[in-house]
C-alpha cells in the first residue's frame, strides 16, 4: 500500500494537528528519513534526534504549541522539533554560519521556548513558565523533555524537589535511552534500568487480581477467607502504599506514568492527551532507543552522538586510508595524561560524562582504577577532586571551559581557598564553532583570574600544551591549563614530561615599536600579523602569575603595546596586562584584542574569529588602524 | 549522685576514647553547657551546634580521628567538634579576628578534614578522601555529616548518585532536624518526614507476622491455605522487594540505617561501631532537635540559628527599649521589594533558602503567592527565574554574592545569553566579617562583568540602593544590584520608586589633581579620604555599563586617577576603568584600590577592610604614598 507523502504538507504544528492519528506513524517514518538525509549532509547531533522522532510528533500533535511550551533539555534532540516548526527547508543550514542553531534558541523561533545547550535546565525553566502562567491565569501547559543522562545532574534534582512540592501543572518527560553521550554512570541510571521499577505497576495489579481468584474458590471458608482477604487487601494496600513511594519521582511528589514505548507514536498520543488534562506535577517515563532506525547509530550511539557526515543507509563505508591529520589539543592532553599517569601513581583523572570529548578513552583503558566518570555532575567532579587532593592524590579534572562555569563555586571553595593541588585541563577554551555561544569558552580567564592561589596557563601550540600540562601538574597549588577546540599549528610534540618556569613568558619574535603580548591560541595569528608590522611577539604562557618582568621590558622598549587573547576582553588577560602597567606606573598606549562584549554566533570557527577581529589579517588591520588613530 | 567533671579532662579525641561508654552522656551534658556559655559570650551559629552534641561525641569516640576523616557539611554544627579537638580554650575567640574560624578550616586543625562554608559539599569531599585512601591501600574511614536542608542542593544528589555506584567504604550521616536555616521546602523534606519512610521497616515486619498467625488458625483448609500462604508470601516478598527500593537513599545504592535518636549518645556509639565495620556506602539517618537543650532555640531555631549574645538560661531577657539603629542594606532591599511588588503584579521574588538573611520575611507575608523559596538550590533558583521571565513575569532573585557563584552557569546561559529580564539582588557583596572568606563576596564584579547583556549597579548608600533597585528592575535586560553586608552611612531612604539614568555616575565632591573613581561601598571612605587630599570623588553607580564620558572628563581634568571598590582587584571595576582609558588612548597614572589577591581572614569587617587598605585612613595613606612614588 502506497501513501501520499505527508511531511511535504507539514510546515508547522497546526498542519500536523489536522492529520488523523492513524497517519502519524507514516509521518514519523518520513520525518526519520528526512532527518537521516539532512543530518547526513550537514552533520550534527544524530543518535538522540533519531530517538526522539515519535515523541516530537506526538507532543506537537497533542500540545498547543507554541502557546504550550516545550522545553528540550540540552537540545541535542531538537532537530525533529525544528523540522516540524517551520524550519524544514533550513535544515541544510544546520550549525552553519547564519544558519539554524544546533540547539533550541528563542531568537530563532517562537516554538523554541527556552535556549539550551548545557544539560538539566529544562525542568526548572518549564517550572518557571508554568508558575508564571498560573499566576497570570493563563491555561498554557509546560513540558520539559529530559534524558536519563541529564537526570544525574544536581540541578535536575533541585528542580524536581521544588516542583514536586508545588501545586502547578507541569509535565516532565523522562526520555530514557539508558545513556547520555557516554554510557551513564551512577546509581540513578541503575535504578531506572531495574526491573523493580519498570515492572512494578503491572506486577502488583497481577498479584492483586490473582489473589482475588484464589479466594473465589473457597465458598465454604467464607469467614476465614474474609479475614485472609482482609489481610491480603491490607497487605496489597500496604504494597500500594509502598508503591507510592517506590518511584524515585513519586518520592518527589510527581505522579508517575510509564514506562511507555517512545517509538509507538499512537500510544504516545493517547498517553499525552490524558496527561495534558491532569493536575499537578506529572512524570512520564518514555523508553526510547538512541539512533533508532539507523543501524550504525543503534549499535554505536556514542560514536554517532554527533557526526560530520554519514554513509547513506547506515552501513559502514569502505575503510579508506585516513589522511594524515594534526592531533587535536584534546589528543595531546589524552596522550600526556597517560604518560604522566604511568610516571606518577598518584594521578587520578575525573570527567563529568565527557570521556570521548575530553580525550580520556585511552586513559580509561590503561588506568581503569584511576579513571572516574562521575556523570553529568560538574559540581561534584570538582569537590570530589578536592577530597582526593586532601589525601595526597593528584587529581586532574578534564572539563570544557563552558562546563567549568557549572562548578565555579566548588573551584573557589573546595579547591582554591584551601589551596589544594587540583589541576584543571580546560578544553574548548575560546570559540568552538558549530556548537555556538552556549559551548564557547570565552569567560574562564576572567572568572578564574580573580581567584587566589590559581595558576593559569594558556599554551600556544601542541608542544607548549604538553609542557604546560607537565608544569602545572607538578605544582602544589590549584592550576588550570586552558586550550582551544581542535588542533593548533601542528607543532611536533616532544616525548617526556619536561617543565617550564612558572609565570615566565618567552619572546617568539623580535621586532620594533610594537609589542604584541599574546596568550594561548592567539600567539600564532599574532606572529602572522607581526611579520607585516615588524612587531615583537611574546608568548606569555601564563595568564597568572603574569610575567611582570617581561611586560615591563617590552613596555620600556616599545611604543605600542597590544594584547591578544581568545577570551572576553572584560577582565581577561589583556586587562591583567593593564593592571601590571598601572601598578608599575607605566603609561603607554595599549590595544586590547579579545572577544568583544557580545553573544557570539555559531558557525565555522575561522569565520567567527575573523568576524571578531581575531584572525591574523583582522589583527593586523586593527593594530594598524589603532596606531594611525593615536 | 555527683560526678567529677569530665570535659575539663578532655582536650583531644584520644582522651575522649579512654572514657567508658557509660560516661558519655555526662560528657555530652557538660559539652552542651560549655557550648551554651561560650557561644553565649561570643555569638555564632547556635541551634545546629546544640543539635549535634551527642553525634559529635559519638563520632570521635568511635572513629579514629584525625586518621579517620569527619567532613561536616556547611560547618555550622562544628563547634562541639572544635571543643573536643584541642580548641576548647580558644572557643572564646570564635569568629573574631585572629581567633577560631566559624567553620572547619584545614589550616586550623588536623581534625578539620575539609574546609566548608557553603552547603552540600561533604559527601563529594568525603568520597574523594575514601577513594584516595582506598587507592593508597589505607584503611582510614571517611564520614560526611550532612543536614536535611543541605540534602536539597543538587550537589549532594550528584555525590550520592556517584558514591552509591562505587565500591567504596563511606558513611553519610543524615542529620535530620527537619529544617535548614529557614524551614525546609521541597518534596525531599516531606519525604523524610513521612511516616511511610520512618515506620516502614517495623510495619512490614508486623504485617508479615500477623499474616502468618491468621493462617495458623486454618488447619482444615491446608491446601487452599498453602496456596493463599504462598500468595501472601509472594506478596510479602514483593513488598520486601519494593521496600528495597523504598528509601530514597537505597535507590542510590546506599545501605540505609535508621532513623536513630541523635541525642542518645550510647545508642549512637553502638550504631556507629557497627557501621564502621561495614563495607560499601552506608547512610545513617539520625533525628536531632536543632537547639536541643536550650529552650529559646528549640522553640525558634530560625531566630537562634546564629546569635550575637544570649540570655544565660535560655529565657527571654527583659524587653529593653531598642537603640535607634540604621537599617541594613538587606532591610532597604526588603522594603523596596514590598513596595515594588505592590506597584507591579509581575514581580516574583525567589530565594534559595535565605528568607531571613535576604530580607524577605515581610514580602512572604504580604505576597505569599509571589514568594518562592526553592530550598538550598541556587542553580535551580536562577533557571527557574529564567523560565518565569520567558512568560512575562519580572523575577527578582535575592542571593548572596558568594552563593551566586553556585549559579554562575545558569546566570550565563539561562538568563544573560537569552537576555532575559531577571534582576539579581546581590547581598553580602564585599567583606562580610565574622563568617570569613567562604562567605565574602569578593569576585562578583569580576565574574559578572565579562558576561554580555548584564547591567551591574553598586549603590553607595541606602538611598542609592533603593534608586538602583528601582532602576534595574525596570530594565528589559538582566541586571545585578550588589550591596554589602550590614548598614551604610545612614542615608535617609526616600519613598517612591524613582529611577536614575543607567550607566551614569555622579560627582560627589569636586577637588583637584586627584580623581577617585569609586564604586558602591567604597564611595563613603573615598569621600573621607578625599577631604584631606582635596580629591574629586565620583560615585559611578554602575560598573557596567561604565560611564565612559565621566571617566574621560575626570582623566582629562586630573593628574592622578584612583579607583576604589570592594571586590578583587583582578578584573574588577578598577580594571574596567583601565580598559576604558586604554580604549580611548588615555595614558595617565592609575592606582587600583581593591581587595588584593589573597584569601581573606575572618573578623570584624572594619578591621579587615583596614588591613586590606580599604578604610578611609588606609586609602588616604595609599594614595599619598603612591603619588610620592611617581
Amino acid at each position: 500500500m502506497s501513501h501520499t507523502p505527508l511531511l511535504d504538507l507539514i510546515d508547522t504544528p497546526p498542519q500536523l494537528r489536522a492529520l488523523d492519528k492513524a497517519q502519524l506513524p507514516q509521518l514519523a517514518a518520513e520525518l526519520r528519513s528526512f532527518l537521516l538525509e539532512s543530518v547526513g549532509k550537514t552533520g550534527g547531533h544524530f543518535a538522540s534526534n533519531l530517538g526522539a522522532v515519535e515523541l516530537t510528533v506526538a507532543l506537537h500533535y497533542v500540545y498547543d504549541t507554541p502557546n504550550d511550551k516545550l522545553v528540550w533539555d540540552v537540545g541535542h534532540q531538537s532537530y525533529p522539533h525544528k523540522i516540524l516548526t517551520g524550519r524544514k527547508n533550513q535544515m541544510h543550514t544546520m550549525r552553519q554560519y547564519g544558519g539554524l542553531a544546533g540547539f533550541p534558541k528563542r531568537s530563532e523561533s517562537a516554538y523554541d521556548a527556552f535556549g539550551v545547550g548545557h544539560s538539566s535546565t529544562s525542568i526548572g525553566a518549564a517550572l518557571g513558565m508554568a508558575v508564571a502562567d498560573k499566576l497570570a491565569c493563563k491555561s498554557n501547559r509546560s513540558v520539559a523533555i529530559i534524558g536519563d543522562g541529564a537526570m544525574t545532574a544536581g540541578q535536575a534534582f533541585e528542580a524536581l524537589n521544588c516542583a514536586g512540592d508545588m501545586d502547578v501543572d507541569l509535565l516532565v518527560i523522562l526520555n530514557d535511552n539508558e545513556m547520555s553521550i557516554s554510557p551513564n554512570v551512577g546509581a540513578l541510571p541503575k535504578y531506572l534500568a531495574s526491573n523493580v521499577v519498570r515492572d512494578m505497576h503491572g506486577l502488583l495489579s497481577t498479584i492483586k487480581a490473582q489473589s482475588s481468584k484464589v479466594l473465589d474458590k473457597l465458598p465454604g471458608a467464607m469467614e476465614i477467607a474474609q479475614k485472609v482477604e482482609h489481610k491480603i487487601k491490607s497487605l496489597a494496600s500496604e504494597a500500594d502504599h509502598v508503591k507510592q513511594s517506590l518511584s524515585l519521582f513519586e518520592n518527589f511528589g510527581f505522579d508517575y506514568t510509564g514506562p511507555v514505548d517512545g517509538h509507538d507514536v499512537v500510544q504516545l498520543v493517547g498517553v499525552l492527551k490524558e496527561l495534558r488534562g491532569k493536575k499537578g506535577p506529572q512524570l512520564l517515563h518514555v523508553i526510547t532507543k538512541k539512533g533508532n532506525g539507523y543501524k550504525l547509530a543503534e549499535n554505536d550511539p556514542v560514536k554517532y552522538h554527533a557526526v560530520a557526515n554519514l554513509p547513506k543507509d547506515g552501513m559502514p563505508s569502505e575503510n579508506k586510508p585516513a589522511a594524515v591529520v594534526k592531533p587535536t589539543y584534546t589528543q595531546v592532553f589524552g596522550q600526556w595524561l597517560c604518560d604522566q599517569a604511568a610516571a606518577d601513581s598518584r594521578l587520578i583523572a575525573i570527567t563529568p560524562a565527557m570521556r570521548e570529548g575530553s580525550g580520556l578513552v585511552a586513559f580509561e583503558q590503561q588506568f581503569p582504577d584511576r579513571y572516574f566518570d562521575v556523570g553529568i555532575a560538574e559540581q561534584h567532579a570538582v569537590t570530589f577532586a578536592g577530597g582526593l587532593a586532601c589525601e595526597g592524590a593528584k587529581p586532574v579534572v578534564a572539563i570544557y571551559s563552558t562546563f567549568l562555569q557549572r562548578a565555579y563555586d566548588q573551584l573557589v571553595h573546595d579547591v582554591a581557598l584551601q589551596n589544594l593541588p587540583v589541576m584543571f585541563a580546560v578544553d574548548r577554551a575560546g570559540i568552538v564553532g558549530a556548537d555556538g555561544p552556549t559551548h564557547a569558552g570565552l569567560y574562564d580567564l576572567s572568572f578564574l583570574r580573580c581567584i587566589p592561589n590559581m595558576v593559569i596557563a594558556a599554551p600556544s601550540d601542541e608542544n607548549e600544551c604538553r609542557l604546560l600540562l607537565s608544569t602545572c601538574y607538578r605544582l602544589d597549588t590549584p592550576s588550570v591549563v586552558r586550550y582551544p577546540r581542535g588542533s593548533g599549528c601542528g607543532a611536533t610534540v616532544s616525548d617526556g614530561l619536561d617543565t617550564v618556569a612558572v609565570g615566565k613568558g618567552i619572546i617568539k619574535r623580535r621586532g620594533s615599536r610594537t609589542a604584541v603580548i599574546a596568550f594561548g591560541s592567539m600567539v600564532q595569528p599574532a606572529l602572522q600579523a607581526a611579520a607585516a608590522l615588524d612587531a615583537t611577539v611574546a608568548d606569555m604562557r601564563f595568564v597568572k602569575p603574569l610575567d611582570e618582568e617581561l611586560i615591563l621590558e617590552l613596555a620600556q622598549s616599545h611604543d605600542y603595546i597590544v594584547t591578544a587573547e581568545e577570551n572576553a576582553e572584560q577582565g581577561g588577560a589583556g586587562s591583567a596586562v593593564l593592571e601590571v602597567l598601572a601598578k608599575h606606573g607605566i603609561c603607554k598606549p595599549v590595544l586590547l584584542l579579545g572577544v568583544a562584549d557580545v553573544v557570539t554566533e555559531h558557525g565555522a570557527a575561522d569565520k567567527l574569529l575573523d568576524d571578531l577581529g581575531l584572525s591574523a589579517a583582522a589583527m593586523r588591520q586593527r593594530i594598524s588602524t589603532w596606531q594611525q588613530s593615536l
